[in-house]
């Protein structure tokens, strides 16, 4: 690497400049006071811990998307975070350890081996609430409320949410007893809700059988038909799946009486991302954007990983992607100029403006700037004795 | 590792819970907003870049600090930022590329393979500012300014500065014309401040040359007789070395003026974690605490590693460090404690209450809870057709 291109990034790295990092700034607090409004603590997780205590659940996921590092002090393996979510949980289960209900909160970069889409790229920086100790309805309709409260703050306009229900895939694969090459290629199929793999896969099993219903499952989703229409193809099976989807219908119901412009649908087989997923999960969409921009849902078995099991529903999403996709207004407030040199009472006014006001100082290689191209529109101007507040003309 | 120990942290890293981490956060944003209204504008570098991209300067402290990790995409080596300096001084050179001056400033993570000390262990949170285009004495003054007004801001008492000048060590050490390993072994010595070794190394250099000049200078530090000390043993030596002193007497006697609660020293042949200075540094400490709480000066090589020459002076702080060793008052405010239940007057009045308070919604799960145990000082409670807050009795 030659001396003119050391400034490369690697792919999928990138400089966040201004005004858009203190959007994102902007952006992070208002989600950060929102969820605190809502009774969720802040805690700081660290960038790194052992591989162990990272992967935490079912599927390589987050095995492939996380960086490896050699501890020098212990020579065992670390890991850069890639998910701040298991690393809640391990607070939840064992460094706090508190009985009963407990809501934590959290923002910070994360680390991917690869790009997951262009707008984040290897280095989100993910925001999220946790919420454990409950395995209430209520609870995931709180966790789910605030997370759609989440992107009205960030100002996305038509917000799509898809709600489901990964007992109802795991249920219908246990009933139907395939062999393990067979059950992971179904899963690898459903993930990628390829149809024509998933005929081929279980175009064989008998009609009413667990694996039909998975096939018919796999092509339903939109609104309330979709629901209806899963019903049917669920009807004679066991207790819990239509458990499930009264449980999906009666969520969709009471959100859609908070959040009208939110659009909700129903997707059954839903697994892409649900590395540790075990109930009701959900994702939000917003319009031309492939991925979904926030997303989560319940996951109740993590805590026993860490030592102590735990009921948990949460959501996390990326404030840099927010940013780019929704629609804040920016803050129009500029800065005031002051002159270069040494003047007690100047110095004196300009700590006073600096309380509420950014004041750019002049050093002595400004002379003869325009103070409009340093994104000032005030100056301190010496009329008399006094030093006064002019605007730039 | 067993499930059993999962939990298990590597040493130096931490997770940071509630209230500490609700104080690094507000911390971290008044910093910010201190460091925003002087005109310096916020950042966000990436965690990684290519390893030679974050070594720069002299020295090899960086290099021993960072982990490296392997790109998959290109299969070259990269690095998680030891220090976040180097990453803003590239930002300037070439992502933005401004002409004239510019301040910039950036918060976040930065990971050290080794802890530098207990008290930010290997995942401290930098903060800083930098300033770019003006090698003048007031930009100089600028940044030490701005820096002891973020100990302000963070509650330290009993600052002491100490200002120093790594062009005196540097101009000495030249003139000496020692061979290689004699100036690695005397940069070395004078870094851990040795003055045995240093009397070895330069016991039989003659009087009034170089070195006996960097023996005797190695003794002196302190308040300003340490100035007219340092003006002694220099005596008769090269200009740039008398300018050094006066400057560093200049600065020294601005920042009294306007910190008169700071007690300054001076510190002649101060080299420790100065990787890539070359003029004016300045590092900030506390009593009881050996490591200084904030440091910083001028860099102005190394923007040309990036393609582009330009004076630079900054400082940086660990917002973890600080947290603990200030006195800031910690907000008193409780939440309220709302009932569970679907109410739609209620809904009402809880969101109406978010907007500026914190409210805990009651879960199943907590029925026959103290909500005084989940930091609420008040309720709400239905009176006639009203919700209304009540304090916990």
């Amino acid at each position: 690497m030659t001396v003119s291109d050391r400034w490369l990034l690697p792919d999928g790295v990138e400089d966040i400049l201004p005004p858009l990092a203190g959007q994102i700034e902007s952006l992070r607090r208002d989600v950060m006071d929102t969820c605190q409004r809502w009774g969720y603590q802040l805690v700081i997780p660290p960038l790194i811990e052992y591989l162990e205590s990272l992967f935490t659940g079912t599927g390589h996921d987050l095995e492939l998307q996380t960086f490896k590092l050699t501890d020098q002090l212990t020579g065992r393996m670390m890991g850069v975070r890639a998910d701040m979510t298991p690393q809640a949980a391990r607070i939840d289960a064992h460094t706090l350890g508190q009985e009963g209900i407990t809501r934590l909160c959290y923002a910070g970069h994360v680390l991917h081996t690869r790009p997951k889409h262009m707008l984040t790229g290897r280095t989100p920086i993910q925001a999220g609430c946790e919420l454990f100790g409950s395995a209430s309805e209520s609870a995931d309709l709180e966790v789910i409320s605030l997370m759609l409260e989440a992107l009205r703050v960030a100002g996305l306009p038509h917000v799509h949410l898809d709600l489901a229900h990964v007992s109802i895939y795991e249920s219908l694969i246990g009933e139907a007893e395939f062999d393990r090459d067979t059950s992971a290629a179904i899963f690898d199929a459903m993930a990628r809700k390829s149809v024509p793999e998933l005929d081929r896969l279980l175009g064989d099993c008998p009609a009413g059988s667990a694996g039909a219903r998975l096939r018919e499952l796999a092509r339903v989703s939109g609104g309330p038909e979709a629901l209806a229409e899963a019903r049917r193809i669920l009807s004679g099976a066991s207790d819990n799946l239509s458990a499930a989807l009264d449980q999906l219908g009666r969520v969709a119901e009471m959100l859609e009486r908070d959040f009208p412009e939110v659009s909700f649908g129903f997707d059954f087989c839903e697994l892409r991302g649900y590395n540790y997923h075990t109930g009701l999960v959900f994702a939000a969409y917003v319009p031309g954007h492939g991925d979904s921009v926030a997303k989560g849902g319940r996951y109740d078995a993590i805590g026993s990983d860490f030592g102590r099991a735990r009921p948990a529903t949460g959501f996390s999403l990326d404030i840099r992607a927010l940013v780019t996709l929704g629609e804040r207004s920016v803050s129009g407030s500029k800065a005031v100029w002051a002159p270069a040199g040494d003047d007690a009472a100047l110095e004196q006014v300009v700590s006073e403006l600096r309380m509420t006001e950014t004041v750019v100082r002049a050093l002595p290689e400004d002379s003869g700037v325009d103070p409009s191209t340093r994104g000032c529109d005030r100056k301190l101007v010496k009329q008399g004795d006094d030093w006064v507040v002019q605007t730039l003309s």
